[in-house]
């Protein structure tokens, strides 16, 4: 199975043109899954609701989760992908997941960083899998990556791949990845963006790329440098996420011993 | 506050040349905190049950208990580090917390690796967290760091500093307790051992060293060498650990969303 991501620089608010950067981009990619940053098509930096509520799509029917459709048609891959959601309720930062076949599946992003806690409703999807057949995968999105609980619910619900779109700023997520994957024996494709967004007299926010692939034993295939656009492409075997065993004695989500975690 | 760890290389099954060792060396040191290995006076590779239950001890009445107290005393110092425990009802791969006033608490490895599931029983104490007044501290042992579940157990419980006592063979934990950190904004005080064991005709385990005291902010305030006896003792303040406030707009542990995790 071939994996990958698009690591690059989104203009806010100019969704047309970034969305044919990545469809341009795409079309020299052969791959079975390809992941996208966070908001990758409409920038990250909002300054208030109503600028949110503007840019914000309806799920699948908008332009961005159609254009997805289309490029995974074109190009036979599924992407994974982020964007802000208009509900009927208000809006979510969202990852979408489609396929040759169309759209597949919504996830709203679970824990809000920052000032989109100002912008965005909490996500009320949790965290889910989808069986696309060559693997089981499942999403989360950026700041998710610190709540231990985001990765290991996904790993419990079966998935083999993490897609994880992001926009990140802070610099422990590369790094974390390796545990996370480690932890669940899973793939985690992290699909960041670079570039700098300072809006509205906001300070300016710097997205530190590193974009990567990390296997579930921990190696990382491949990652992305901090500044350049990158689009990487890589074999991996989904079934070495399927099996627990770490050594002979010791299963890995089996030997988890739930009566002794705190719940609450 | 002070505190550090203690990394050497004892002899399997000479308890008391270990204890003198560790009793020499901590009379250098000052502080209020001293973290040593897993089963740190008794050794690692146990080649039967017969051999654990002769080396395991009652606690806190056992020989490696109460030298630590002795030294607890005279030193003016908590301790927290590693034994083979007999039980009642078995042999438990512990760790003991011991202060100037003496025994304080015991905890049993919940997560137990590889071959020690041959000679150990599972752990029934939980994930434990004692007031010393200076701070909250709670033990985990070695492979309970693989598990998320152990350290955000302690830090729900309000543990401000993990002391773990280990006994590592695999290279990722030193960085991986870089994640366990931050993701529960605690200090983590990881105290490994160094030396190689080969024991029985098994094959030889070497220990990777690279004991270490990270800050709630995912800082390595330092790390000792792969290979070579250390005693480290830093200056830290608890009260980073206390604080939840990633910024204005999350708070670590408020921010969880235990609906949406997989409780199972």
């Amino acid at each position: 199975m071939r994996v990958g991501y698009l690591q690059f620089d989104p203009i806010f608010a100019e969704v047309k043109r970034n969305l044919d950067r990545v469809a341009e981009r795409l079309s020299r990619e052969t791959c079975d899954l390809m992941v996208l940053p966070e908001l990758f098509a409409s920038g990250y930096q909002f300054v208030s609701e109503t600028e949110v509520r503007a840019l914000a799509e309806p799920v699948p029917d908008g332009p961005t989760t159609q254009r997805l459709v289309e490029i995974a048609r074109e190009r036979n891959m599924h992407l994974a992908a982020g964007l802000p959601e208009r509900g009927t309720d208000g809006c979510y930062n969202s990852a979408v997941l489609v396929g040759p076949q169309g759209f597949i599946g919504l996830y709203r992003k679970t824990h809000l960083f920052f000032e989109e806690t100002l912008w965005f409703r909490p996500g009320n999807t949790g965290f889910q899998v989808w069986d696309l057949g060559v693997a089981k995968v499942g999403l989360m999105v950026c700041f998710d990556w610190y709540y231990p609980e985001s990765a290991r619910t996904l790993a419990l619900k079966g998935a083999e791949i993490i897609c994880h779109p992001s926009n990140l700023v802070l610099p422990h997520c590369p790094d974390a990845m390796v545990t996370r994957s480690l932890e669940n024996r899973v793939f985690a494709i992290t699909a960041n963006r670079i570039g700098t967004e300072a809006r509205g007299g906001k300070p300016p926010m710097t997205f530190i790329g590193n974009s990567e692939v990390v296997t579930p034993r921990g190696k990382i295939l491949q990652r992305a440098p901090r500044d350049r656009e990158e689009a990487a492409v890589i074999e991996i075997d989904p079934a070495e996420a399927a099996n627990k065993a770490l050594n002979p004695y010791n299963d890995l989500l089996k030997d988890r011993r739930v009566e002794l975690y705190n719940p609450s």
